[in-house]
């Protein structure tokens, strides 16, 4: 395995939508939401042991679930454990974990990708990432991966590719022409059938030395606050001087700050069983379904005349459902949720409405 | 207070239609299901205060409901506890009543009721018990109480009475024609019309000698078994003799048993906002409703676009509920059932199926 090869996995996301399964205490990445034995950062984490050395993997997250990345993912080192104590969205935690890995490797190649994404064909995406990483080492581009469209999704964002630009090195490696954001229904469909418009799965492929000359130039608002600690990246100066400086990092996604203005940004192409799970429906589409259409989590949960419902409850509670379809129906902590899966969307206002009435304690 | 008046209040149902909010270990009338801060047993126990002293009202149960009686009902002393070994419908429980009472006053007169129904007139309800009792003490009469039916229910019994046939003592006290049992749509709608049918509330009112004499001369196989034991009632031997002879008393009602086969049985016709919140659908209605019809219990219920549903849950749960109409959903002891409210004969199919797949102890 490449000691070059450096993985830095985003885990700092609170996972409200899953709400009341996720909850900010312990949000949906460390959450067995698949029913599988394990949970969606244990899973991304023993992933990308196939690609570098275990303590090439950088977790980045909030302060608060350093306990959690302990607990779970086996084997971890404090050192690998990159910690925010405030939410800044994507550029600054990566430009964060660049420097920490700069001090060790300057020459690491680096994978960037969220802790929460399901991936069912492994062998594809690893292939596919170690193409892109074949390229990143040798070019200075930014690699991103796309992942080839199956219908008109509103809640994802969109890259269009050059079909006829690619790397010399890879003719798979594809010209970014411009990001999106999401689209309305008409705009999804039109970039469906335009047959050049891929799903922008937040997964990057870049040499250290590309992304950081693509910060200095696009974001040194960002890159010259970290810059001024060089010294103090591993180091027990690294936590205060990251308290001090943190909080004043604008907040601003990789996807803006760098990738939608840079030149020399590529897409593969990918098909790889992705899933953001970043809904109830998406994650009721990649669950386990019974011969009714329920996606059943709990040992003790029967069902009667109910159908097309995702079912999440505690192992030990008994549960007896008469009459229901279409429904999401969670308990976690003392708390259910019964809300129809069309409307899993008003789980944000339920949420407002909970912190109001209830008090944050129940978030 | 008249002295020879007692009341014997039935309490040993198990109240499965109310699973998972009733239990074999604490059934219905333990509960407070109306939610008004006590349960029905405790109810209908303060209501008979006002019929006769305190000392003088009996509540039969199944022995493992002993503790929960004296733990709702304030000041009761065990000896008004009459306990059962198994369960053998009304007419043992009565005579076993009887005979404790009858070693204590033979003059007695008594009023018998069950101990989970709701009665929102009770001036009214206290007025028509003690105009029947001034009738019971001066004949020999059996006298129930018929409720004015409001709708063609075909889940209770209805009393045919003849309305030109009544006691010497009081017109209001009507003689029976006949009982009959639980009729279907078509034949409840023509007792509705006819006018002289009233529903059956199992509230008995009778002298012990009348009642007495018709135990010896309707089932005698009931009272020759009670009577081999006369010296031993409220003595230290009762209890060993009610254990070693209950078990072979034959499981019959007094409704049966007797009033169906005596001649002079009487009944009132009476409206005093009886229920005997029998069913999910009869709680539903004598519970109070929020302007979109949900009855709720629990103190954390959140509801959007929930309708005309009946909601019981733990005071210290949080509960978001979208998107249900006409729905029981209730959660006890860690079991929660959601069912539809017009489906709720069907709760009985989940307890046997929970029997079989979970175990008893979830019953």
């Amino acid at each position: 395995m490449n000691k070059n090869n450096y993985c830095i996995i985003m885990a700092g996301g609170v996972g409200s939508r899953f709400w009341p399964m996720s909850r900010i205490s312990k949000p949906k990445q460390f959450l067995d939401v698949l029913g599988v034995g394990q949970s969606l950062i244990k899973m991304t984490y023993n992933r990308f042991k196939n690609i570098c050395p275990q303590e090439n993997i950088y977790i980045v997250t909030n302060q608060i679930y350093k306990d959690l990345v302990k607990e779970q993912l086996e084997g971890i080192t404090d050192d690998c454990i990159v910690t925010e104590p405030a939410r800044r969205n994507t550029a600054p935690c990566i430009t964060y974990a660049n420097f920490k890995i700069m001090a060790k490797n300057p020459e690491a190649n680096i994978v960037v990708a969220p802790s929460d994404h399901l991936i069912l064909k492994e062998d594809e995406f690893l292939r596919i990432v170690n193409s892109a990483l074949d390229v990143a080492k040798q070019q200075e581009v930014l690699v991103t991966l796309g992942i080839k469209p199956s219908y008109p999704n509103t809640g994802y964002g969109y890259i269009q590719y050059d079909k006829d630009d690619y790397t010399t090195i890879d003719k798979n490696v594809k010209k970014v022409k411009i990001f999106t954001e999401k689209p309305d229904l008409e705009m999804a469909k039109k970039f469906i059938q335009s047959g050049d418009f891929l799903w922008n799965a937040g997964i990057f492929i870049w040499s250290l030395k590309s992304i950081n000359t693509a910060l200095q130039t696009y974001l040194p608002e960002v890159y010259n606050i970290f810059m001024q600690g060089l010294d103090n990246y591993n180091t027990d100066k690294e936590e205060s001087f990251i308290n001090e400086i943190y909080t004043s990092c604008p907040s601003i996604s990789i996807d803006y700050g760098v990738m939608e203005k840079a030149g020399n940004v590529y897409v593969i192409p990918s098909d790889f069983g992705w899933s953001d799970v970043g809904t109830w429906n998406a994650l009721y589409q990649v669950r386990e379904k019974d011969a009714n259409g329920n996606s059943i989590i709990g040992k003790n949960v029967m069902t009667y005349d109910t159908t097309n419902s995702i079912i999440t409850m505690p192992k030990d509670k008994l549960v007896v459902l008469q009459g229901l379809d279409g429904y999401i129906i969670v308990e976690s902590d003392n708390t259910l949720m019964i809300c129809k899966k069309e409307e899993e969307q008003r789980v944000k206002q339920f949420l407002t409405d909970v912190e109001v009435k209830k008090g944050e304690k129940y978030l």
